[in-house]
């Protein structure tokens, strides 16, 4: 990265999404040595980031592939080069199952997830190769108790994967299972007892799938919250992580193993002070726009006085209240830790990749707003 | 627009940001009319749409020009050829200075405003034209109460005004005063109310800076929620409203001027139904990521039972839920009012302008994430 100018932490055009190279790096590292040694797949979620280069990272650390909440996402990281591709998310209109088929012709390799007969239909309708190697892998998604997406019955899970292994031009390829509502349960001890009572169902649709012939290549699932819990149940043959490469907000505060967490922050957002006529407060040129606001404030920590605390000011406008301390300066930069880093992240078009106090590349968010 | 493909508004790739052609036509048309008739500028603000077509169709209409949040809706719009652009925060970093040198340099037609003799400085110091008739038209921000930006003192505000007169690269164009904490009370006359009292310490600072030879050319401020009220002080030259061309959430139950309001919503989220595996409630995919989180939930208006609601469900995905009603089918396409329009436009790369039952265009949101 030498050819970048390296332009100080301090002096960036504002508001702009920060990572830190050493901190990112440290934790897919710590993430990829756990699965390595748990035997465990890692297909990271890209929803958490949306960038070729951080799925490149990630590849290189050892993941087998990536995960994409959407057709977008994996449209956006199949242009960039990255392979094993897994739609997390039913498709269910006429133009995404369109757009699947258009990246099955481009020899993506990417994989999907249904929940439903009609979208089974709705693919084997698709006009897609029937070779026996260049079928279309399709997993069943099935709901562990988040209520959101996937077959609520394991009955039903299994007629999916019957109808599935039925079409000429799709492969079962396996099981879906995600508790999104276990992942931020405060308590480790009461998150795990939770994730291994879910654990039941996912091992009876296992044993059911497997005694009628349709044993499941791939069980995935799991999440940064949990992604310690899923690989002991034994169940899962891989798992999708996404947020543990920035450490979000929500998961900072937990333990997420036994042993001491590996993971730190890597995320932050620099705004300037573009107004500064209060003594106790500054203006900051950080707003809705430039912070999700679905999980609270951000928190100040750098350029501001110990302390201070952000209070949202509008769509391009936020105040860095404080009482102890130097007002910080008309045109200073101020760093926050965002409180939801997915939805920040969605936000911006690009990452400032920070070096200790140096900016040294600027990465895509490529699928920013897909 | 009939070399535009009509597609269905139904059949759109969600989640999408509709705007309403007629609807938003006929907003842009009543505000037009309303400031000839009182005789008041037209400068609505370009941070509510970041789009070169709605820019151009109120300046078609008789708008005057754009006030722009920051620097770089600045660019983007000079870059599509919007003149009479205003930039209504304070510049305070030498980043955005330099950016703020290089747009003139291109002979933008732009204006800044600042609050803080600094800044002064800093405009004075970047070599810009002396040419009477070329140079940099500087208003002095001055806060109404609104505890965001702005001199505090009117005496500040008229020393920043003597100290831009000095400078041989600026001119002293004007003052702006916006009301923000106002623009969103409940009752009209409470809020007329409101205005007229903040309004004294404008018409306190024009006549200051009047008899010290500085009347200002312009005074500009003023939103949607008050443009009515604003118009009458006889105080503003021009008046900034930005919301009245989608009718955003937050106004549309509010009365904004004595006679009936003539602004209509313009603006949906076109969301699709991915997963129907409950009785009650069907997932969309439109959440975090496609809705401004920070005024409440969207409401559901078109494709899904009568008294539906919608209730958020992670980043990329919805609850539809209802009591009465059909369930809305897989892969079908519902749209919902956002709760606020200016975040949730910044989350989309174009808007899809419908007309009836057809989409008919496709805008670029140029200043998405600028």
């Amino acid at each position: 990265m030498d050819y970048v100018a390296r332009i100080p932490r301090g002096q960036v055009r504002t508001p702009a999404l920060l990572v830190d190279l050493d901190v990112l790096d440290a934790n897919i590292a710590a993430m990829a040595a756990r699965a390595r040694e748990w035997g465990v797949g890692l297909r990271p979620h890209a929803k958490a980031h949306k960038c070729i280069a951080i799925a490149r990272r990630l590849s290189a650390a050892g993941a087998m592939g990536t995960s994409c909440a959407t057709v977008g996402e994996a449209e956006s990281l199949f242009a960039g080069g990255i392979a094993g591709i897994l739609i997390t998310s039913p498709i269910a209109t006429t133009e995404a199952f369109e757009r699947i088929r258009l990246l099955v012709f481009r020899s993506a390799d990417v994989r999907v997830v249904v929940d439903h007969p009609a979208q089974v239909e709705h693919l084997a309708a698709l006009g897609l190769r029937t070779d026996r190697d260049r079928r279309l892998p399709v997993l069943v998604d099935v709901d562990v108790g988040n209520g959101r997406t996937g077959c609520r019955k394991i009955s039903d899970a299994l007629a999916l994967a019957q109808r599935i292994a039925h079409c000429s031009a799709l492969r079962f390829a396996g099981v879906q299972a995600y508790w999104g509502h276990l992942q931020q349960i405060a308590n480790f001890e009461e998150r795990r007892r939770r994730v291994q009572a879910e654990a039941q169902k996912l091992a009876g649709l296992i044993k059911m799938l497997t005694e009628n012939g349709l044993k499941p290549e791939i069980v995935t699932g799991g999440g940064t919250g949990t992604h310690w819990i899923d690989a002991k149940t034994g169940l899962f043959t891989e798992v999708q992580p996404g947020s543990f490469i920035f450490l979000d907000s929500c998961y900072a505060p937990l333990q997420l193993s036994p042993e001491p967490s590996p993971f730190r922050r890597a995320l932050s957002v620099a705004t300037a002070v573009i107004s500064a006529n209060h003594p106790n407060r500054v203006i900051v040129d950080a707003g809705f726009k430039a912070l999700a606001t679905d999980s609270g404030k951000p928190v100040p920590v750098r350029g501001a006085p110990e302390g201070a605390t952000y209070r949202f000011f509008g769509d391009e406008h936020g105040a860095i209240e404080f009482t102890t301390g130097d007002r910080p300066a008309l045109g200073s930069v101020i760093e926050l830790l965002p409180s939801h880093c997915d939805p920040t992240v969605n936000l911006y078009n690009r990452y400032l990749v920070v070096q200790g106090e140096a900016v040294v590349d600027e990465w895509p968010i490529v699928a920013r707003g897909y």
